[in-house]
């Protein structure tokens, strides 16, 4: 397969716009689509996307546009950088415009409402491609850390080795390091299930207390989404690397995390409704993958202690102050029965 | 075997004395030693240790002695809370003292300089006791936190698994949930290399980096203990559970770790000697044991980065600024190859 030169990215929020730069900064020619006219004005004329990514400054080879047909032309590869539960409706408006071959990259973490599929099966399904023409990249990747060139490691994963490769080598920077993997299934679950642990993290911290929960929500979370993947065909050992406790980690105790800061108003007693408002009208991704992985999960026999707490709180109403005294009420015993 | 009603607990530092805390809170008679006799004659009478747990009222039932055979005289178990490195010395001192039987339930954690044994290895050997009659306990326990009872998951360790239910019997409590884990050596291996990654992650923090980088160093600290703890015969589960992952991420990321606070003054520019002097003279825990675990990992071929670089900062007189160079610079590769 030959070099990826031309690359689109679609979706011009904080990592669509980082992942950009990146790719920019690894020497691609790089076309970011944007939905906002100003958006991609302000990206091509003065380098900056101020709504998404304030004091950073982008490259100079970076350009945008709002016309998808102008991105995606002679493009050798495509990003797909948009919010996870509008993935579908978005890339069947592509669906044409696809350059035949081109491997298409989601940077989409969650699993769909209502198919309860992973992304790369939505993007597979929707554009009408194999499997192995998917790639995800995952990792710990707060987009504003990369973006202001903090050495990162990440993952690109794909079932064709060889089609992850070049992805690799396309997003390959001096401050961005991306290893690859074959286990797509578990890259993929690892990111969408870190949303609904950092909610629970926030959550605990929001009613109080420290580090020790903290902690032991994240080793908790991590066996729990092992557990579904493992049922799911993945591999254990991606949970134990970047796109799974690596994701885990930087989510769950960043304050940049907006799953974090969602599950602490949770945590101090206000609604959904209430933390909603306070982010501006968004619903923390966590929030609805909870739903989407509980289902998944209950249809598979698999128990997810944590996500259906956060369920139970987020949909059903519970209170999160008895969230603490559940978890430790379990009965006693060995740490792996 | 009969429960354990009388326990020991032999050194009165935070986690020593908040062990003891849990002990009591779980409806033990427990006599805490204490080498300084302000500090006995504090938690005697005034029921606070403030050299070590400030604002902390620790239980009435709780009493302590500057007389190790009064601490030991019919205990049912003796928990041994001195630092690592004076462990070998304090036991031997004591040895005489211990009841035959006993469990002996090491909170220690670190490779001992020299010999390179686990804890669990000198105190077996210094007290005579076989393996199975020594015990482990680790996890994401930072002492603070529990002394403030926040809820906290534990693992409880030994290779006799009946010893480890007795122990864990001991010290449940309404806000400590300890788990049992016949993996001695995981545990002990996970409880000595966190001190070295936590330094390592101050270290970058101190040098300006972020959350990304310290999620980084966190996943591929956690890959690299699991490497010597295969090679030691650990159980892999082991590093992805509380004294794995969840010990490890509770040290990495809290401000109230010391390792991390040193790594910090490291990363800011600072000499060892000069860090030390900061901490009032102590040299933080990773900074001895990245000498021990080193040479551990050297003498089985197995490679630790980390580890190594922490090395070469703190006995070598390397510069932390080119160590997110030489994480970043090493070759693109698969993330398990």
């Amino acid at each position: 397969m030959a070099d990826l030169q031309r690359i689109a990215v679609l979706g011009a929020g904080s990592w669509g716009t980082t992942f950009a730069k990146v790719l920019a900064d690894a020497g691609r020619e790089v076309t970011l689509w944007a939905r906002r006219p100003e958006v991609a004005e302000e990206i091509r004329d003065a380098h900056t996307n101020s709504a998404y990514l304030t004091g950073v400054r982008l490259p100079e080879r970076l350009t945008a546009t709002t016309d998808p047909a102008a991105a995606l032309a002679g493009a050798d590869a495509v990003v797909l950088a948009v919010p996870s539960q509008s993935l579908r409706a978005n890339l069947a408006g592509w669906r044409e415009l696809l350059p035949p071959g081109a491997p298409l990259v989601s940077l989409a973490k969650g699993v769909e409402l209502g198919t309860l599929k992973r992304m790369s099966e939505v993007v597979a399904e929707v554009a009408g491609v194999p499997d192995e023409q998917v790639v995800v990249v995952s990792g710990p990747n707060l987009a504003r850390e990369i973006a202001q060139e903090q050495p990162s490691a990440a993952v690109v994963a794909c079932a064709d080795h060889d089609r992850a490769v070049l992805v690799q080598r396309a997003c390959s920077s001096r401050y961005f390091r991306p290893y690859t993997n074959t286990d797509v299934v578990g890259c993929e679950l690892g990111g969408a299930c870190k949303n609904v642990i950092a909610l629970s993290c926030g959550m605990a911290v929001g009613l109080g207390f420290g580090t020790n929960t903290v902690a032991t929500l994240i080793t908790r979370g991590l066996a729990e989404m092992a557990r579904l993947g493992s049922k799911l065909g993945a591999d254990p050992l991606t949970f134990a690397g970047l796109a799974g406790v690596g994701d885990l980690v930087a989510t769950c105790t960043s304050a940049l995390s907006r799953n974090r800061t969602f599950g602490e108003r949770l945590g101090r007693g206000e609604t959904v409704a209430q933390a909603q408002r306070a982010a501006g009208g968004q619903v923390a991704e966590g929030v609805m993958s909870c739903s989407s992985i509980r289902a998944l999960a209950g249809g598979l026999g698999v128990d997810m202690p944590i996500t259906d707490a956060m369920y139970r709180v987020c949909h059903e109403g519970a209170d999160p102050r008895r969230l603490g005294a559940e978890l430790l009420g379990r009965q006693r015993k060995h740490e792996w029965s």
